[in-house]
């Protein structure tokens, strides 16, 4: 009997994931990963160069991505599908072996493995290996102080509605802002509202080669890269 | 010319920290680290049997600790000369050798580092590694997920007013609550009136030796160890 065990891989430079995920990752006779069909996939990418010449590799390609509102009800029905089918799979892929999935970030912050774990749970032995998050990456890459003594740390999906993205911009001293995209321009009002707009930045690939980081109110463009963040640095208590 | 690289040691648990700070910390001929005086310091123990024989070590002991308000001039004031000091100490030492000090979970979240760090900013060459949060290894401790979709993670320090805890509370999906200490029955107070005291938990030294992990409604006492954390894990979408 094997295990499934969700490594991990930090914000993208191999030398800031752990040890241990360094470890499983040279290691594994199988992976399994997430990506957009005909991408490499960012998680595969990262390990470029790490993997044993006769290992297995899944790619677990997602049936949709952009072409379907996520909060409808067949984004709902797809995506449930394919995680249903997935865990079925990596179940019984474990019953002969250990499977190393591949996960950006830190998974249980926001990782699409979340949706194997839940479904896994008590039917296979899971394990999961923390990582850096991205957001960290990025405010590494900024080289300022992100937050400190009694600052509140908000982190918030650019997916909300204006009203609920600005209350929340509102209620945190320092802000990450995920899932950037198509809604910069709201993310932009949000922030000059509330005051905050010539505080903030966007960085892209933090950490990374091809690291960009600009400052959010000189950012013309309606678009930015989907894996891009936004960060307010909080201004605690600094004797 | 050195310089002076803060690297981050994660959670605590060795493995868990990244390939670059092992590297770093294992070559290192100088380290520095913040301790309370008298005791071993959590930085050092964590790198205890990776250091070379020869190495020059450096504790930071802080002056004061909990004898003082943090809030009063007196303790401000001590602080900062005592960050002054030290800034001007590790430049020096820099002068000659690459100096790697020593931070727990990641330097520019929360970390004392950043004091130094805003010092020695454009006298010294300075590099961070990032890390695994504490509050990462708490939820990996707690196995389960921690914030998907759409949620709003807040990480709000215990040390807030009533009023203010509570108010973040109730606008956060997911949260993380740190430096409970003392401030444990505030707390469960705010967090029983928001309605998320059943979904509490109460994490001290996640994923290291030691670990323990128990619903915050079931805690009786009215001190929590100073490194606990409090976690609410979020609802979000989840096909």
């Amino acid at each position: 009997m094997g295990k499934i065990i969700c490594v991990g891989l930090g914000p993208g430079d191999q030398e800031l994931m752990s040890v241990k995920s360094d470890r499983l990752i040279r290691s594994a006779k199988t992976i399994a990963f997430f990506r957009k069909k005909g991408r490499a996939g960012q998680a595969r990418t990262i390990v470029e160069g790490m993997l044993q010449e006769d290992i297995t590799e899944y790619a677990m390609e997602y049936p949709i991505t952009s072409e379907i509102d996520f909060l409808s009800k067949e984004y709902k029905v797809a995506l449930a599908k394919f995680y249903n089918n997935w865990a079925l799979r990596l179940e019984q892929i474990a019953n002969n072996t250990d499977v190393i999935v591949l996960c950006e970030g830190d998974p249980l912050f926001y990782g699409s493995f979340m949706h194997l774990h839940t479904r896994l749970k008590g039917r296979v032995e899971l394990e999961v290996i923390p990582g850096i998050t991205g957001m960290s990456g990025c405010w590494t890459a900024l080289g300022e102080p992100f937050c400190w003594g009694d600052d509140i740390t908000s982190v918030i999906m650019g997916t909300l509605s204006f009203e609920k993205l600005k209350k929340a911009v509102l209620q945190g001293d320092a802000l990450v802002i995920m899932k950037v995209g198509t809604h910069i321009p709201k993310i932009k009002i949000a922030l000059l509202e509330a005051k905050k707009l010539d505080q903030a930045w966007l960085i892209e690939k933090g950490t990374m080669t091809g690291e960009t980081i600009t400052k959010l109110s000189e950012f013309t463009l309606d678009n930015a890269p989907y894996f891009s963040i936004v960060l307010v640095p909080g201004e605690g208590r600094r004797p």
